[in-house]
């Protein structure tokens, strides 16, 4: 059975497993002291554009989310995040555990626009009330949308008029980025977000996020807070040499292209089969609404999440692919789902 | 420069790499939940030679004690720990920062006993103050030391009687466990502790310690916790892979014994040219005090820590072996002490 | 300008700071140990009917919830409560701030259902999530609504099936069990809730709540987790006094039966007038909505707070009475009301 | 029985209560925005001799200490106190509860020097430990020893120059500053601390500590902190009321040298009779070290701790005077203390 269920179920991209036998007996310091760390920040450094960004190597992204957080917010402070934002509802209350309080804001598409931060912060007066603080955002979304570069002006105008810290979790900014309908670069961002995070987890390593730290104020002592969350990994070379591999050349970028390619292919030809879609994604995360017969139908050949129940009838699926997604594979899927369709037509 | 800095300078063993190559793009389920992980259980409850255990794979040693800590212990209660313990002076109070102090205690070789847990007992009547609940020790000791048998029956027997959690950090479990001078055995420790774990980063794993929860009040939900401190990887695999390896056969004690074995040799010569040690170590960290003049001649050569200042004229300095540490380059290091030490006769 | 604004506008009852002058000198154990302490926890247990609860007294109630809730959770687990429920919006994330994340719920009255804890329950399935434990009610609400007897025995029934811990905030439990529509009894608590306080602030007191724990497994080592909040006063005689005082008799009742009658004048004049309310409260705060320009002319002689605009010409205001509302001034105000509404009789 | 066991054993000074009394009715805005407050915060600055200094009422010193030190700290960073500090033995973990750990350390009298100080951040050098950042002291300390104007100003210097901020617990300042050793002032204080708290509830007040804030960025928003940990009373005008009587003239002195003379009159009959103490208390606790015999005899008269155990037959005790002290009774317990002395003269 082949899954389409997210894009971590396969190991690295080949190039990295070979980097890590390649240098497997080089003798290097810990905690991301050795030269691979050292060279990939260094690589994505001039990725982005920018030297005067701190780079910290982590293994993942909730860990990540918490300890850039925690770090940044005094006690008082507050996150805000769309209501799909996974630090709300995926990582078990791991912000909140730090002891902060994350606003959850309803939005159409996952994305937080100023008029969204507004009313969070027009709702927070006073000392009976957290002070929101931190504007988190994803890139892609945890529902494949993905923010324009004047989106993101515009939420990073109204950050600086009101002195918030915006943060992007970057879990799927690969993805993001590659998209066909993104007008973003990586070295857009360090003047746009205050921080964000490159993953590396669903882009063909093995584990490992890369944390840019763009506002100075925010880079004081990070590695404390690292360690301290227990984060800082003794054979930090692993991350190291992760990203040195995505990083040296157009590797990443590449991986995320090949992700939303498949995902392309799957979304034309259920547009060409009139479905809807949950959210209108042009990444490698999408939503088709579905009959269920016909839900029924594919899950005894390919795996994937039921994402939510749309109608008596219909329910809304979540496909995802990835740098390892094999194109026969989704050219079998779009095989079975058409002749699926066509049978269940009465249900379309 | 030859490393005996410490026991995480270089990759993994070839045949943990070679199996993540091998099972590279088998699609797997994430967050654990896959097959390599639930095999590398399996062998691990074979080995400690119980089924009733929980067994949880998480990427390192401070994640693993901040994690198990957090979740055994309520807000009031404490832990007691050797003031050299590693969750005291070298996890940037990662376990303060999820609520709990702990109580430190001096001791000549870094191992509690039960009078030392009873002072702590005694010291802390009522409810002004914290609540000693949880023994933490190491084995073997961040001095390198190791528990008999017997001293942890007794310890073990002082903690029951005193509704009190007995946790053991085996961050250098294999060591300990494989030292000549041990009577300890895997099997032994679900009898003799409420929870341990068994470090695979210092002894042969990219990264990764296998937490053992025997204690069946202390392994519910406790998935939550790893996912709230951002332990649970995406692509638990990682770890699976690399605990199905080193435990399929006796891997991971072979690397252990040859970690003890170039201990042994180094040892041996010191004890021949009568260096004293500042704490007696049968295990894969030695503590030598040398001469100021011969440390500094080794310095051009090797690199190592000074572990600290003894007298005017001489320091005690760590040396650590490994897995991945070669005879050649003990037996070099060797001559180099050896000539260094004769011309400095008068030193020692 | 006379103020309608809360309900700890004033000082104390007379009695109670009578009482603290006469027992002045008299010499006693700190922290809750004195003879004023004991005796009056001993009314409670006789008032609330039960020997085996556990009482404590607190200063203030953001501390008893946060204390309690703290003590009462694990650190994965969250609390469920009304999006009106103090403790979301008005405690400045005290409750996260210990760990825990609350999950707002969306009600019409601020009264929890056993359908809505479902719904939070269905909607946390795994350890990617918080663990919904800990119901969190407020009686009165904070909008003035009280649960019926049977109210809550369906949600106390519903959490006990699904081994919830229900905990009520009483900061105002006194108006809600002497309204005119409760059927509640403070000795019909104890099988119904798990923890509860009985609010001594809002009715009559300087400061002080009294926390009731029926539940064993809750009382557990409780008096750590006040002292470790800051909640232990030394000279806890000072609560121990006031709600001797309060409770050696009727006090406490016939303070929060004066309140409501106040109440109940100013809600039969506004009825008579058909002004309507922003919700149906038979408990010491109204929330009429009213034209603005009454607002305005009201102002000129009261205090009390705008609540929420309605429409372009109407707010909601509250009005709270209290144990020290004069009834003069009451019926002050409503001569003031009706004035303001004739005139403006075209608003209405 | 008479007690010497603290300075908390009885109510207010009468002219508090009759201040409560007087202003009872009243109707003020609660959360500490009252005019009593207000004026007696004015009064406090007047005192102070500061203008630019916050001052915040909370209700205990436990209540206080957590408040500020969480507030004042970044995650990672740590306090540093001597080993007797009542943060660290005291409160129940408190500070650790908020996230922070405390560096302990041992000294010969309760206070802190540069040299102390400087030790702890020797022994702090990097990311893996913890950042100390705040230094904990307390005058007087906890075992009554006091800090001299040029003390202070030495652990000040080196604070300021060592980035470090420097905060006094003022549970008993009353005492320190009235002692006849002491050479500072209240007015001394804004220069040579960052943060410090007069303490009411030890020294005429129902409860009550007034925390001072002198540093600017420490004032920040501070009201969310009390908010948060459940400081901020909704009848702040108890505290208000109270500071107002204890610095509207001079009456908190006052109160503060009666309970020195009463323990002057205590230590002078002691050394008359040789008796040694556990540490040099120039304020109102003292710790004389007596036989045991001795100490029994007297314990079937007044009530006072038994601080340690010195050797097979002598103690120290606690003999705690206050402003409640009575002259009489001081005078009653020397005669006992003469009469035990004499038929115990073999044992001192």
């Amino acid at each position: 059975m082949y899954s389409f269920k997210d894009d971590y179920s396969e190991g690295a991209h080949p190039r990295i497993l070979q980097a890590l036998v390649e240098s497997n007996f080089e003798q290097e310091d810990g905690y991301g002291r050795d030269q691979f760390t050292q060279k990939a920040i260094n690589f994505l450094k001039e990725r982005i554009g920018r030297a005067n960004v701190d780079v910290h190597l982590l293994a993942g992204g909730t860990q990540t989310n918490l300890t850039a957080i925690s770090a940044f917010l005094r006690p008082h402070e507050a996150a805000i995040a769309a209501s799909t934002g996974h630090i709300l509802g995926h990582e078990t209350g791991a912000i909140e555990a730090t002891g902060h309080k994350i606003l959850s804001i309803e939005t159409e598409d996952g994305k937080l626009t100023p008029s969204h931060v507004k009313a969070a912060l027009d709702g927070h007066p006073d000392e009976h009330m957290v002070k929101p603080k931190l504007v988190y955002i994803s890139n892609s979304t945890e529902i494949g949308t993905i923010y324009s570069k004047s989106e993101l002006q515009q939420l990073h105008q109204f950050c600086r008029e009101n002195n918030l810290i915006l943060y992007m979790d970057g879990a799927r900014l690969g993805s993001a980025l590659c998209s066909e309908e993104n007008d973003l670069t990586l070295s857009d961002l360090p003047a746009l977000v205050d921080a964000f995070y490159i993953g590396g987890t669903k882009n063909g390593a093995l584990i490992g996020e890369a944390l840019v730290i763009c506002c100075d104020s925010l880079k004081v002592e990070f590695r404390y807070h690292i360690k301290q969350k227990g984060g800082l990994l003794a054979k930090g070379r692993l991350l190291g040499i992760q990203f040195l591999e995505l990083f040296r050349d157009n590797l990443f970028f590449d991986l995320a292209t090949h992700a939303n390619k498949m995902a392309e292919m799957l979304r034309e030809e259920m547009n060409n089969a009139n479905i809807s879609f949950l959210t209108q994604s042009p990444s490698n995360q999408l939503f088709p609404i579905l009959p269920n017969a016909l839900i029924t139908k594919l899950q005894s050949k390919y795996s994937f999440h039921i994402w939510e129940k749309v109608d008596a009838d219909h329910s809304a699926i979540r496909l995802v692919t990835s740098w390892a997604t094999k194109e026969d594979e989704v050219l079998a899927f779009i095989e079975e789902f058409k002749k699926g369709s066509k049978n269940d037509q009465a249900y379309l």
